[in-house]
């Protein structure tokens, strides 16, 4: 089978402006083009639509993955496509790539395969600039956090007390503990300070969780980027930062609009982290979608427990969005791997281990129904490996739960590969759901009891624990009038508990909290649990030395 | 009269497509459009055109400037708006602004008052993306720089003599001197850094000199970064980031098409800093430009001293480029603060003032005629305050030095008012030149007689000095087969010679060289004079703080 990239770049696309008038109804006055084959959607045009009745929205969730992912991507895009292919109007929402693991060791996010979009290079590289301009917004507010430092200090800022970093999109170790400041009196005052990769910002999570530029720049007001002296929150607002960090999004805001390989919509718009932010593409981007389309498949970021949850508790909560039917992705690999079978047999045919790893799956397939009040299918992504006495235990092991799974193979297949699954959804789509849609915890409990709620029902833990410098963040933060807030929980995606290596579904764990974080402009409460990289590093041979661009332009080494 | 964004904010502007058929011939579908009013031209396009007879190059220079700056940019706008109106195919090359000055105190760069290019606000503000791909790719080699010591340092490359810096497009003095790798093992080595701002690097100087994509990743790949332990270049090619950094820059390379307020059009493409980089827009426009129009009027930055010097020495030796006209923007105030009048008694009429400072400007007309052998006429740029009898001085001393001076009031009047000055251009186009072209020194002398005869023959100096270092540097430099490349004069704009206080046209100074740096990738070497700042510092009241967004999306505060 060809590359990602050999394949995308012998794709013929079609120019975007028929994509969107075929697909969407948009016609080309209100498209603002990049290229031919890339544009946003104008922000003014999707305010007109408010009074159109709202598509259904499909979320894309997973088991919890092994290391490799077991392509929520990809199966967005194939059931977009076996959708579109079956005539139904259907859009994919999905998150834009970052270009740490472009360039350094996972690769690009535009999908896989036969199911991709496309122009994948353009949409690994830079894309419309939504990233730069995040990128840009941050590192003024930074610039003007220790100018004002400089300048005399009239807020009375503590440097010592700073949260705000500054950010640039890449992989860059050497920036995570630095020392800026330094060379004497005309370069202001020293203080410790480091770098996140972009997709790892709280800004980037307030563009994903906005609405308006007015709400975009009241989000940017409310950034408490760190403390006074009298222990007091400084605010973005404070330091006149709001209004030039939402010129500089201003244009970002309107949702992007390409094309699957197989000419279906996709929004793809926005991309926060999945640990330290909720995970998932834009708001503006999903309601876009549902007023334009009858069907919206959007991927929330790492397994259902992580990414099903913040997509509900966060993106939910704050939206008043709700998806009408959930696909967890799952694979014969994944549950082989919670069965027990290490990471070098997964290759092997084991039934067994499937059967044993279903544990796994079954939990996140009872949050799902239970907690969330969401109606689910199984699809089920073949990989070449997979055995059909494999993929049949998995089939059947669903059934008992009265969870309808299909195979999928979209990868190799594109659309074609997601009919079956394509059909399932709809089927559920069809039927009124048997559950009603709730939140894991209410709004009005306090922090820490959200957080004791999350892990009782979703991880099956048995209690939290808290560091001492981490209860007395979280008191504080309620103390400051933040308590109304949703808590963001970052912990590892590979399993229900904190510990990366306690697979299938643990029992009667503890969750320990390390650190609390206050995104006030995002509107949530960061709690860390385990170690978390926000900004990554580059690996011995990183991708770019396999990058390359030839005479003629033809981009190679992408993956 | 309004402000410069007010009259940008109210202007009609045509859609890009038919600016670009109308006014150079270029159909629609050998543009990239980014939103509707900005395009890049198909490099592929460009490429069928190399058989095109050329037009006519028109270079905008200025006397010594004041701090407030004399109008090359409203000029450059002006005069092509007064070509094109009186029928001629003329384009304007203009340098893309960087953010820092536009968040910090100058301001933007897209022209003023009724001599602007438009859409304002997207030139002004990260505009197609270029500078964020420069940024990318030369921030990515840094990071390939910290990575491969990290990861076993096979090259064994010395850290403390790496020279290449991070970049980013604002002003935040924090940056300038920092320490990064701190913080344990994972973290990489620490070692002394700093960011310069995005126009400062060297990759901004490669990218407005190279030809091609392939030139591109061959002058990447040249780039020195430090040395290793055994005292050798250590170049990008040599840590595989050439093909990967020449990706990012595979679109930015395309020149970037606009229109002025009066629809004439304009291509605004890459923007080098003027003093430790050449201070002039790509060679990819300017020689597009050429093929494309009858007249191109573009802009180099600073003085003639500096900016023709090196469009002279740097950009027309590199590229084959050959001006066939200068025009001199000179105001009344500047020749009056070369007379000796106080920056606070500009505004008072001071004839006497004004003769006296005709002493910079003849040494300015001097060196373009008679050592780069261009012929030249002067744009007297008009401010209110001037006087009948200041401005009929400045056309008199003019005459005496037979070289026609104009009255321009394109700031107030658009290209009506710089219909005299085109008049003027046409004529001095139209007649033979009575010079022949010529560099200031050839490219066999050795390095530090190409600075001596800059200094010898420019600015009247009486010979050069070399702090030891520098000298050592430069001795270097010249044995590792570097020696056959042109000097980068960097020093102060304000006078011929390294002290900006003295004014005129001062003689038998000398030019002291502080440092040396090579850009082996751009191709020149780095003569440092005086203090050079590569990261500027906001002010207590930042420009950001008066920018805003209103509700419908109107940008306010731009200046």
């Amino acid at each position: 089978m060809l590359s990602d990239i050999e394949i995308a770049n012998a794709a013929t696309l079609r120019p975007i402006t028929d994509v969107a008038r075929e697909t969407l109804g948009i016609e080309p006055e209100h498209l603002v083009p990049y290229g031919h084959h890339k544009a946003k959607v104008d922000l003014g045009y999707l305010a007109t639509l408010e009074d159109r009745p709202l598509g259904k929205l499909v979320l894309m969730t997973a088991i919890s993955p092994t290391p490799a992912g077991e392509g929520k991507t990809t199966t967005t895009v194939g059931l977009t496509d076996a959708l579109h292919g079956l005539g139904h109007r259907a859009v994919a929402c999905l998150r834009e790539p970052s270009m740490g693991p472009v360039f350094g060791m996972k690769g690009g996010a535009a999908g896989g395969g036969y199911a991709q979009v496309v122009p994948m290079s353009d949409i690994n590289l830079a894309f419309t600039g939504d990233f730069n301009a995040i990128a840009a917004a941050n590192n003024l507010l930074a610039a003007l956090i220790d100018n004002h430092v400089h300048q005399g200090n009239a807020l009375d800022i503590d440097v010592r007390t700073v949260t705000w970093k500054r950010v640039v999109d890449l992989n860059d170790r050497a920036l995570r503990d630095i020392t800026v400041g330094l060379g004497g009196v005309a370069n202001g005052f020293p203080r410790q300070d480091g770098f996140d990769i972009v997709v790892a910002s709280e800004l980037m999570a307030i563009f994903c969780l906005t609405e308006s530029w007015a709400d975009l720049k009241k989000r940017i007001g409310d950034i408490v980027i760190g403390y006074n002296r009298s222990k007091q929150p400084v605010t973005a607002r404070e330091l006149d930062a709001a209004g030039a960090m939402t010129v500089l999004l201003r244009d970002a805001l309107a949702p992007n609009l390409v094309q699957t390989l197989e000419g279906a919509p996709a929004f793809v718009h926005g991309g926060p982290f999945a640990n330290i932010a909720h995970g998932c593409s834009s708001v503006v981007a999903t309601r876009s979608a549902l007023r334009l389309a009858d069907i919206v498949v959007t991927e929330a970021g790492f397994g259902a427990d992580l990414g099903a949850e913040k997509f509900v508790d966060i993106k939910c909560r704050k939206s008043g969005l709700r998806p009408d039917a959930a696909v967890v992705v799952a694979t014969v690999r994944a549950l082989k791997y919670h069965g027990g079978v290490a990471v070098a047999d997964l290759g092997e045919e084991d039934v067994a281990a499937v059967e044993r790893g279903m544990e796994n799956l079954r939990r996140h397939l009872r949050n799902i129904r239970e907690v969330f009040g969401v109606p689910v299918v199984v699809a089920v992504n073949r990989f070449p490996a997979d055995t059909e006495s494999e993929m049949e235990k998995v089939v059947d092991l669903c059934a008992e739960e009265g969870v309808q799974a299909f195979a999928a193979t979209h990868f190799a297949d594109g659309g074609d590969g997601a009919i079956s699954l394509a059909k399932g959804v709809l089927s559920v789509l069809d039927e009124p759901s048997p559950h009603e849609f709730g939140f894991t915890y209410d709004d009005d409990l306090p922090l820490a009891e959200k957080v004791a709620t999350v892990a009782r029902r979703l991880y099956d833990a048995e209690g939290v624990s808290w560091d001492a410098k981490a209860e007395r963040r979280l008191a504080r933060i309620e103390a400051e009038g933040y308590g109304h807030l949703p808590v963001c929980i970052a912990k590892t995606q590979y399993s229900f508990s904190t510990d990366p290596a306690l697979r299938g579904a643990p029992s009667g764990h503890t969750l320990h909290v390390r650190e609390v974080r206050l995104s006030a402009g995002a509107g949530f409460v960061v709690v860390i649990c385990g170690d978390v990289m926000t900004m990554p590093g580059l690996p011995k041979v990183p991708a770019s030395s396999r990058i390359d661009l030839l005479e003629d332009g033809t981009i190679v080494g992408l993956s």
